[in-house]
């Protein structure tokens, strides 16, 4: 069947090309001429405008949006505007869920179809499929299920869990209705909350590693600095790059997340290049937000999210009104910067 | 070459038998002489007491250890009393890193060998292999290597990380010498905490899903709780079975955890007959505490280790503190138990 | 001067209280007519209805609203109906700042004031004072600056802070006008994260005491379960009532929620009667959403809330699914409860 | 009666001139000769070494020990060699508690009392008094009592806690025997592991006000960075240094270290030459450590602690390791500075 994709960024631009791997067609459309003409050349239709795009697409139109979150709701209504009812609007892109919740119901009064699919897979995705979180109508979503079976990763290699019987189930093929509008993008958001979380716990667990010559370095004793206690456990030089690798067989920690990070470990085994200001994307935000309002306990995932902000600087002040409360109360006075 | 192996628990039997599928040859000795016998009708050669299993054991004679680490001084300290110099302990249980380090100088004196293996892989290891995190000197190591080579799951059919050329290294066949004594058990426990972690960020993020239709309940208004502020954006029924299914292709969250909690929910969506107790091993403590000590921060491995003592009633004390405080100042009352 | 009162619960009855000792006028409106006949009886002019106490205010009018967040919108809008241009409208009650901003737009519209005063001092205000926190116009704030004077503690007997000079400023008596509108409940909300702060470290720290004699339980030993180390270290029985009494003078921890803890654990040592479920109600979850729109990190005042939460049993189904994953890999079967 | 006093830095000094205030006498010793000749000036007796100290003591001698953690064993050592049976050493600093259990024993098989004694109050002590935690055997507590109480604050003009009657309990006076040996240290370590939570707390809340108008700031939209949700909720320049100063009267959140807190940002508002590196001196260490033992959560003040070892940088190597798994599964690439 037919595509038409909005915003040729990475994403955007492999899942055309996965989709018509599989036989399907497309038609490819983005301000950025250039991109237009690689899709084009790769054998998607391309278009020149956002009219001439949906003048190309066949009747029930699937058009994916695939853009930036600040700029979704703008696009998304140039689109409603050149639409039919029955066409059906797919929002890829990093949305809160609550505007696909909003904006479904808005675009529903027009008869327009909308779908919000979490999409995950990074840069990865071409060839190792996307894992799609959809939610929206089953009507909308049983009209796209081929779409969706194309781009996600299928079967695979992966053993089949325990106790699953008969033909695969579409969560077994990489892809799921989770449930009306803005479902999707909930299950992606606590997807990326998840994330945040596990790349947090290694980044830890392989700071504790790397600091484990603690008891090498000679520390001068002063009433502003415990000590360390019992240097003699703290003499092991880790090769963080290897212990990386051995985890990735047959260990309980073995993860794709692992995977990366032993390939960015293995590379560049000292992290250089990279600051360690880490941004986020606002799907941690959401997630511990969503947390709060329905009283479920996240501490792993707020400490994730927090150890970022503070990655960041954003704790400065703070820090200072700690270290002016300790001179306040006991005269004391901040030790230069050690490292 | 030959293996002694004292402890026939799950970890202990399946390792010997995992070993004498490579060629190997394995002594089995277990103070419960219905697993001897089991391991005997394998192939291994029974042993009787620990004298009987050093006499049958080749020189230099291996004896891995795959105990509680509650009687592993008492076990280790009989058992060298029977053995030679050059002979070689191995400790495969989960013991303290800071046990081993001192163990390991005490026999270094009378000339027997020490290695700490922590070995990851839990019931699947005969299958999958045991990824092994291996602490001791070069020696020990380079003599025992054969067996770890046929205890880890090896090459298997995990892509290979970019950038790695040649022959594979042992890390890449899921066996690691980490450093010198107390090493391997140190990265073990870094495992475990990190296992802590990513198992937590799973969990609190598959509960805000597990929530995710808190708007559907009506709840009464009081100054004692606070409303859930726009309940029209949590109106989702979400399959946690299906979710934790779907994200095993193509998604960043993938893992080895998350095949097992798709396969648990499988089973069982409601999670029927377990109560929420989760035990603690240790390992996680002592990552926290290294952490401490070497002034690393790990607020995500505490979060997780907390939420562990927390679901087993340790926090109501503090609960009951807050409450009292709350009507001390507020003449706030406790409401009834709602759920 | 004239202040009306609409909520004659326990802090709008004791605020009427206050201002009228120090020679304050007040209309008191309640749907409770009881509540409105005791305050009569103590000297303020009871209304019958909201139009009688609309009419028994003096040009420009002040009225209070003081009643549940859940109820103010409604009650505010059938006042603005009675009132006439340059009224004003205070709002004392535990808003967020977000629909206080909103609705001082509105008002504005219509030529009404609008203050939202934060209040805090609990069912003490009466003879301690209640510490206010203003946000609005300054020519609102400018009208009702002797009522807020004398609703506020005043100056008292607490040392002035080092540096201050000349006339004690507003903020030195217990109030303060913040900025705009909004501004006033934004600072109470962040007073009672911070609240929620300090008290889980009471608590927490309390808890850590009130185990001190865990060495003294005999434990059996068991794969599922670390033994503790050292016990000899832990064989201390504490009397926390007595701890939290000492550390009320001189210590670095004395605070007013130190005072009532040692009231509150010297009346119930045991705290019989608390069942250690811990209400939060809405500033505590404002205040981390707030931070994490803000990107500040606020570790502390997270881990404060989720104790909460946790304390009333939402993390049970993030507790199953650990001891699910840990049976799904360890064959770890849960233990009974120990206490 | 008579102390003796090894060490005056600005503690032991203190309490040396405190004591004498109330009509005792003191023999006082530092291995700094100016120090001795101002204490003799204030009209103690200097002595010249550790031997001229044990000398001019009388029998049975109370010798109090004030100096950093890291000699006090070598000092103590020392003094022991010098004491005779039923003498009293007093440990006043820093020390880890097991030290003091350990230390206790082994001075008990010579005959020699120990008493741990955990001292808060900091540069104030001298005119506010000293909290002290007192941990040691019921005679040697006895005998010094009278010192206790002429240090500790005493009744003062602290509201009594309702409920108390009768003489005021030595609690009531600002001293605890709080148990046997090492206890008076562990309640000492409980309470700066609780300082830690409430300092955090307050400066968590205090830099949400800082950015409260994180909303005027624009921001450049990317996929990097998740915009400000509705900027204009956060347009409020708030002046902390008001805000601290009106919550010390009537709010739930006055304490002492608000006072001091108002007191710095008065002085110093921007809290100009200060870095926000925030050390820490081991008793919040061995607080989360104790509670680790226990099974008792600590998320709070654990939470607190890992901020101190952040704002040092001991956080960068895992803020490295995210952003290196950022740019691995999505090509993210680190934003430069901002603020």
């Amino acid at each position: 069947m037919q595509l038409g994709m909005i915003g040729l960024g990475r994403m955007g631009a492999n899942i055309v090309r996965r989709i018509m791997r599989d036989g399907h067609t497309a038609v490819a459309y983005d301000t950025n001429a250039d991109t237009v003409k690689q899709l084009s050349d790769d054998g998607a239709a391309g278009a020149e405008s956002l009219e001439d795009f949906v003048a190309k697409l066949d009747k029930p139109r699937v058009a994916w949006v695939m853009i930036p979150a600040g700029i979704t709701d703008k696009v998304v209504e140039q689109l409603a505007e050149l639409l039919d009812e029955d066409d059906i609007i797919i929002n890829g892109g990093n949305s809160n869920y609550r505007e696909d919740f909003d904006r479904a119901a808005a675009l529903a009064e027009r008869g327009i179809h909308y779908l919000d699919v979490g999409t995950s897979g990074g840069v990865w995705g071409l060839d190792r499929g996307y894992c799609l979180m959809i939610g929206g109508s089953d009507e909308a979503f049983a009209h796209c299920e081929p779409l969706f079976a194309s781009i996600a990763p299928g079967v695979g290699d992966i053993d089949r869990t325990p106790g699953r019987k008969g033909d695969p189930a579409p969560e077994e093929q990489g892809y799921l209705h989770c449930g009306p509008a803005g479902s999707g993008h909930f299950v992606k958001m606590v997807h990326n909350g998840i994330e945040y979380g596990m790349m947090a716990a290694y980044a830890e667990g392989l700071n504790v590693l790397h600091k484990a010559n603690a008891g090498k370095k000679e520390k001068t004793h002063s009433a502003e600095e415990t000590p360390l206690d019992q240097p003699q456990y703290y003499q092991y030089d880790i090769d963080i790059a290897k212990v990386s690798e051995v985890w990735r067989r047959g260990s309980v920690v073995a993860s794709w997340l692992l995977d990366l990070t032993a390939g960015a470990l293995n590379g560049n085994p000292n992290l250089d290049g990279i600051a360690g200001r880490v941004s986020d994307s606002g799907e941690g935000r959401w997630t511990i937000k969503a947390g709060i309002d329905e009283g479920v306990p996240t501490p792993v995932l707020a400490a994730s999210l927090f150890a970022r902000f503070s990655s960041r600087g954003e704790a400065v002040y703070a820090d200072k009104l700690l270290s002016a409360m300790r001179q306040a109360f006991g005269g004391h006075v901040e030790l230069p910067t050690g490292e």
